[in-house]
């Protein structure tokens, strides 16, 4: 089993959180057995990765209705409402994490005592872990049907197993194909300011025992010149109903320089990730961090002081630079706008 | 008088030379009054950038010839030879260098006295120095005449005063625009793993009062589309026959991305670094450096340990992502193969 990011124990009532703040220096688990312990998890960002984040969430409400005693149906449903607007508070903007507790919720009010709510907590947080484990394998399915034994991908920032339940969307194929004995390589972007592709794409590569080579963003282009890539593949923070799609800064330029090179640009996310209400790109708000993240790493002082910065969080890749989208439901190609409208509401698969 | 990597003060003999190793965070000078100092110098990156290495060892060898009590010229001359010969240990590749050192020598070597000899070193010394200035000067000049009050300059690295004489090359419109009170703003990329663009380049034009914005690598393509760039400046390491251009890691990229956004895309240095003996950029090795320095920031580990890293220091611009090379003999665009050939011997401009 390959390490994970949350792992719920029905037998102590325990959720084993990986610190993902020490990596990739300590690989630390933390136990939380309350739920203000996986408010603090989220809040200090131990946890992350949006389906991580849900998941967390979700088994927080479970910690808290475990440990209620209580035979009072509404008095309970109340209190569980309170709990879950105060985890709401831990990560705001993580649109997966009200998905993940509102779902709880939903789940529980359909209780007809509070034994039963409590069971219907634990099912469904379970659930949504297992759900999460099941999209990213099928993403991973699917994108290993785009690959070769021997093949290279050039991915950036994480978009891997320990920011989901398991597997990953980006790294997903690296996972199946490690299970089947189809031998990968991986280059990483150590995607600066906040080096995510450093600490936890190498690192994460490397438990899984694929070869990866760590590179500075400024080289990808003389990489996919010269290192035989055969395709980038990267995650999702947002794709818009027309397939323009937000992710991590550095995203856009690299699908820029796939394109000069005629080597395939993929995107790699649940269907979930799709907003058929966010027309374009041009609609997708980009936001823009502190200068520090930029100007200074682990405390120390890179650039003169004073220095003015520009810090965007994220950039878009127009829909015709992407070759094709993986997600659970197979690989969308060609006209995004038709096809991601037929499937949004459509359980069938491309 | 803007700051200089290298100052020698005729009245006193004393190099002063700036020590960037110590940049952005202390401005220090180290006064060199002895050959071996320059030599430490150098050795030891306290003066950075080719022309500044070669600026810095012929006054290395004046600092030794003013010393010299002798009225023995052959005997002087042959312990001149011996000072260069220690001298070009310093920074074995730095092509400069040699080429310095050896024209104080062919100076000297015309002398009939000691005296004379020692008069044509500092002479000679002084010659390098201002010429690298002229030419800096005149890169400038032939770079501004591509801009207009307000417009944006993206580059990358530190192809600026501080590793020339005066002025740099791809920064030099910027001193000429400050001198005729023309406003430009630029975007350094604060080209990784070296960080030259944030340590250097950033605390340079901020010396000079211009408008400067750090950003890291992977922002380029996102400000190249959203910022109103006018023209991407660069630097070279070395020009070949056909201006196919080695420069700074990153740089190639840039050149992909400026021409996908139809913004110029400029390489500005001196007519020396045209290199008619490299028919291409195939021809052009790209040495590759430690990889603590992808690793590793100022002693802080950034990856796991083991990561296997791939760190070029250089990559390689086909001529045709080049819309013009500036250099002190005019801007040089179209044929480049043929108006290179054609100038390499001539005096005349472009």
């Amino acid at each position: 089993m390959t390490i994970q990011s949350v792992e719920w124990n029905q037998e102590t009532n325990v959720l084993r959180i990986l610190d993902q703040r020490q990596l990739p220096h300590k690989v630390i688990f933390v136990d939380a057995v309350s739920i203000e312990e996986v408010w603090e998890a989220i809040t200090f960002l131990k946890v992350r990765g949006a389906p991580a984040i849900g998941i967390a969430a979700a088994f927080g409400l479970v910690l808290w209705s475990e440990e209620k005693q209580s035979n009072q149906l509404e008095l309970f449903l109340d209190e569980l409402r309170a709990k879950r607007d105060y985890l709401a508070t831990s990560r705001p903007t993580a649109v997966n994490l009200f998905w993940a507790i509102d779902r709880v919720i939903e789940a529980a009010i359909k209780a007809k005592s509070v034994e039963e709510a409590k069971k219907r907590c634990v099912f469904e947080a379970i659930a949504i872990q297992e759900e999460d484990r099941n999209t990213c394998r099928k993403i991973g399915e699917f994108g290993l049907e785009l690959l070769e034994e021997g093949d290279t991908v050039l991915t950036i920032c994480n978009a891997g197993g320990i920011a989901t339940a398991q597997y990953g969307t980006a790294l997903a194929p690296f996972y199946l194909a490690k299970e089947r004995d189809i031998e990968l390589k991986a280059y990483a972007c150590e995607t600066r300011p906040v080096l995510q592709g450093a600490r936890l794409t190498a690192w994460e590569l490397q438990q899984l025992g694929t070869d990866v080579t760590l590179i500075t963003d400024s080289m990808a282009a003389h990489v996919l010149k010269t290192k035989n890539i055969t395709a980038v593949i990267v995650g999702a923070d947002r794709i818009a109903a027309n397939g323009d799609t937000a992710n991590k800064i550095g995203t856009y330029g690299l699908a820029i320089l796939a394109t000069a090179h005629d080597i395939p640009f993929y995107v790699a996310a649940p269907f979930s990730t799709i907003d058929l209400n966010t027309s374009t790109g041009e609609d997708i708000p980009i936001e823009e961090r502190a200068p520090q993240e930029v100007t200074h790493l682990q405390g120390v002082a890179l650039a003169p002081d004073g220095t003015k910065v520009f810090n965007p969080a994220f950039d878009v890749v127009p829909n015709e630079l992407i070759s094709g989208i993986i997600t659970e439901k197979g690989l969308i190609e060609g006209d995004f706008e038709k096809k991601l409208q037929a499937l949004k509401n459509d359980s069938v698969h491309v």
